[in-house]
């Protein structure tokens, strides 16, 4: 981009302008679409790495098929930008993972680009696949429908389940397995093992090569010919594989694997591909970080950029320490699994895919033999930690709110209905920020509500958070949830003696006289603001911090309803049937009148933003909670007729 | 069994018992099995097929392995008859799947030799896989692990995970695939015409026959010579197979195909298997319902015996039709999806392994190219639904209400948050009887009304299903479930006109003035045989069938808080969270005091028995109803001091 005249990025705005370029000309665009990248996250970080690694293949995508007609779909979508900066998001881009700005991960809704909307892994087969079949039911010949699938989504179950069916079908699919050895953290288990093994192998390479030559011809001769070509190759590959390969054991036809960043190459073999019918597998390799050094260098840590960093060196400004101010909940976490380990002989730690993003890596360190990741495999994350329990281990598993959703059977079937002693860390809890709708984890108060003999937890501050996670390891507590939110916590002192906490015990935070704010988890800290905005009007709040939501304190809801008639309830989760509504149900069932309202995340998807931007919209934010119990006071001093939904329905609108 | 003296089953109380027989008794006591097994499911009909399959396999297993000290886990679990049977539960056996009696599934608190509770399917890998790490952490050198999966659960991702973890583990666990070609319906998928391919391969059969004659040799040679011959081996089949087996891709060594009946054989096959490390993977034949010919003959008729029959013919003693009284509400679904079908082109059906257990089976003889088995892949299913509904159809999903938890992540992640009209049709919903605990489909209501953009309904009778399904295809729905329950509906007349059903919009089904019951789906039937009964003693209740518990009749909600302060709400799921939770936060939220007394199973997990004796233990048969209405009348009449919560609380010690 040095020669701005000669800048061709700044003349694409569509796919269109880019399949106008010569093929010789991508290579170019490739170089400027990583400088571009480099620059954008420099001052406004993002998943960096895996975009880097796949700018080529993205490039050569859309110059090869006809997009948005045929259908291309990002597994997990974090790898998305070179896309979204070829689909006419370029001048836009500067908004990325920025509030009412474009999400950072495809989604239908802002582009005729985004097949199809993601965020959570292994998902694209399945979804190519539906689109593949209705467009064969409306008789379409000639609508490509493309997955882009890492190395990391094939440790998901889903991806297989994708494979079989797909694999059985005649669907027109193009599965691209884009190989790089890392999800957030390096790859995990057989198959990571045997996608190397694949790419060594010498017979594989000449086999590569064989069909390469052959498919060179392709273009070339008649149908006949070329039928009976692949026929031919089809012979040749049964006697030298016999099915040998993982792909083709599920009934797709395997090619590869090939440079990832080799553009013009890339656009040769998605030419070839397109002749080809049925599904089909075409492995890639490619490099996370690739074209920026630090990335190569240390693909883990500049999966997402760590912060604003300089474009020359890599070298990241960061203006505080995580852990000499108020630390992290997930490094409370991470230091105090390794204390409780250290007494605890039983304790196991499990994560799906997420050592360093929910600091398991610290215990991993310490006792490499009882820390477990699993990869990309959230159900078998939680069934592997029953089975550990059955055998007499104490298994944490830690696992993000929103990825657990994956788990709710196995949390259910596996866990609770055999009454193990299993803890789940849940971390980032609640509205995440810049990842968006597709990672917010604000059902898991809901959802572990339901199920019986689960104790649902959330600790306020990171020395609760502490006491919750020995308290879990305690003997006879079956299964047991804790969940605390993305970023840090309100302590800066935090290093406290363990105590144990009465399982469903909360704990009032301060007296008051107009009305009763009940409290879960980190929320709490808002309500503390509040309150004390509140006492300088003259206004005062009581303020419990409920601990559980299951099982409730009970005493202290007869306390309540013995003072007040008339409760808030502040979550960070979604506010039909998770922790304002089981004070609902208890307030309800008892024969005093006491109105709940209940302030949290309303029943809709809320978007990307800060965190403090997300609270603030959904009013559960400090002022949020002013506004409510001014609002409350005022109905209640004034006419008589109260309507005390206005503000969640307020959420509701958003 | 003919002659009663020589019978060797009878004197089998423990697996101890078996291992004092001589190896060649054991083709009598798997005869003995056999005929036990047809005779009590004659009169005591459940899941037959399966466990005539591996009547073999499981004599063998329990001869050659110390059970319970090694650890044997079935995946499903439905196939464990024998296994009960064999570990000091025969005589108990008629209770099967009984109310009180023992459970058809393999249920830890019922027995030492049931090393983990299952039901759902794909979980055993991930199972065994724990405790074999367990059985490490603890320095265990001894313990063997061994899961026994059916082609038929391979279709589920988790096994897949499962795999991906052991593969790259080197617990020393044995999975034992018993290929078989079923689950409830004939398999689907890649993987299924693999397996076919892996057993008719000269190949494999030749490399089988090498295998099996050098691990003949195992016992008589040193460790020395044992590790060379192992080495060469893996050299031999790295040359042959270039890790050209599945199950080798994930890092299992691979051992098979061989005939799950040859008890003697397989006894020789598991103490060789004994001496080899590490994660290992036996492929084993079965027929599924061998030794019974009716079964043998037709396998989805007979994966669980169709009702009491005759042993010699298989003749089954039905004395109703189902089709000819009031019909079962699945037959209604698949009559209905088939008239809608018919008038709309966009619609799909998919279900994920139950064509014939949902009815959807009636689709595919219609609309072949329309209705799609996916296999036992349920995160797959409803991802699957949701790249078809982008591609413009209108997918109908239909899964068992407890086996849609396992989507529950796609459900959010894939279609609510897309906002895409997909209609999930969820069968067993609420208690479903025999099948127990695993199975029950109590928490739907509960889950799915968190979700953003859901709707969530239950229909009442055949009728109102009809219209519901009718009303989810017509434009502009989004994401809508219609849940309804295992069995027959109230109706015999159910042929009427299609009749579109405002969403959200419940109905009065009758006028009364003590207070008020709002039901919500088929328990509905219930209240109204309550209201009845009460009637006689001059009780007069309103009821509401409010169909949609998301979104809530609010005008219903108006009318009841200005005539009633006191309501019960009536559900067949879990009460915390669900339906009556949402009324309980309408209540909670308005000014005026209304009480609600929620009624539906409480929050622990219920057993086995008939639904109306499972109705009855959780309070909410038309008897539980009337006796909750008439304590609270005692009660508000009474001293004033009202109890509320007390039903629920019983429910809840059970």
């Amino acid at each position: 981009m040095a020669d701005i005249e000669n800048n061709l990025l700044n003349h694409i705005d569509s796919p269109d302008d880019l399949r106008k370029l010569k093929e010789g000309e991508l290579p170019q665009v490739c170089a400027e679409l990583r400088e571009f990248i480099i620059r954008e996250a420099a001052s406004n970080p993002g998943h960096l790495g895996a975009n880097l690694g796949v700018v080529d293949l993205t490039v050569a995508l859309h110059y090869a098929y006809k997009t948005p007609y045929d259908q291309l779909i990002w597994d997990v979508g974090h790898q998305a930008y070179s896309h979204k900066i070829l689909t006419g998001r370029r001048k836009v881009f500067g908004t990325n993972r920025i509030y009412k700005g474009i999400s950072g991960f495809p989604k239908m809704s802002e582009s005729e680009y985004d097949a199809f909307g993601v965020g959570h892994s292994s998902t694209s087969i399945s979804a190519a696949l539906g689109i593949a079949v209705a467009s064969n039911l409306k008789g379409e010949k000639d609508r490509k429908v493309i997955a882009v699938i890492g190395d990391g989504s094939m440790t998901g179950g889903m991806a297989f389940e994708g494979l079989n069916n797909a694999g059985a079908s005649n669907a027109d699919l193009l599965v691209i397995l884009n190989y790089n050895n890392m999800s957030i953290d390096p790859n995990v288990g057989g198959i990571s093992k045997y996608f190397v093994q694949m790419q060594i192998s010498p017979v594989y390479n000449s086999l590569k090569t064989k069909i390469w030559k052959a498919l060179g011809k392709f273009k070339w001769i008649g149908p006949l010919a070329r039928k009976m070509l692949q026929q031919q190759q089809q012979a040749l590959k049964s006697v030298v594989f016999r099915k040998s390969n993982l792909f083709e054991s599920f009934g797709f036809r395997y090619f590869g694997p090939v440079d990832g960043h080799d553009v013009v190459g890339l656009v040769h073999i998605f030419h070839d591909l397109k002749s080809i019918p049925g599904p089909k597998i075409l492995h890639v390799v490619t490099k996370k970080g690739k074209g920026f050094i630090p990335a190569e260098n240390d693909a883990t840590k500049w999966h997402a950029a760590p912060g604003k960093f300089d474009i020359q060196t890599g070298e990241v400004f960061t203006t505080t320490s995580d852990i000499s101010e108020s630390p992290k909940y997930q490094y409370i976490f991470g230091k105090t699994i390794i204390e409780l380990a250290d007494q605890n002989r039983q304790i196991v730690g499990i994560t799906p895919a997420m050592p360093s993003g929910c600091s398991l890596n610290m215990m991993m360190k310490v006792y490499p033999e009882r820390t477990f990741d699993v990869g990309i495999a959230e159900p078998h994350a939680v069934t592997f930690a029953a089975g550990l329990a059955v055998g007499g281990m104490l298994p944490f598993v830690n696992i993000y709110s929103s990825f657990i959703q994956r788990s709710y059977d196995q949390i259910i079937h596996d866990v609770a209905l055999q009454n193990l002693n299993v803890v789940f860390c849940l971390d980032r809890g609640g509205l995440v920020g810049a990842d968006g709708a597709t990672h917010h984890g604000i059902f898991d108060l809901a959802f572990m509500r339901n199920i019986p003999n689960m104790i649902v937890s959330a600790p306020m501050d990171q020395v609760e958070l502490r006491n919750l996670m020995y308290t879990a390891q305690l003997p006879g507590k079956g299964p047991f949830s804790i969940r605390y939110p993305r970023g840090n916590g309100p302590l800066v002192e935090w290093k406290k003696e363990f105590q144990e906490i009465p399982i469903g015990k909360g704990r009032k935070i301060s007296d008051g006289t107009t009305l009763a704010i009940l409290s879960v988890g980190h929320a709490g800290n808002m309500v503390v603001e509040a309150v004390a905005k509140l006492q300088v009007h003259e206004i005062s709040c009581a303020h419990y911090d409920m601990r559980f939501v299951k099982p409730l304190d009970e005493t202290i809801l007869r306390e309540v309803a013995s003072k007040f008639d008339l409760v808030i309830t502040v979550e960070d989760g979604i506010i039909d049937g998770g922790f304002g509504s089981a004070v609902s149900e208890y307030f309800a069932l008892s024969d005093k009148h006491v109105s709940v309202v209940r302030l949290g995340v309303p029943v809709r998807f809320v978007e990307h933003g800060t965190q403090e931007e997300l609270y603030r919209e959904c009013g559960f934010d400090a002022e949020g909670i002013c506004r409510t119990v001014n609002r409350l006071i005022r109905e209640r001093e004034g006419d008589g007729v109260i309507e005390r939904g206005r503000d969640m329905e307020k959420g509701r609108m958003g």
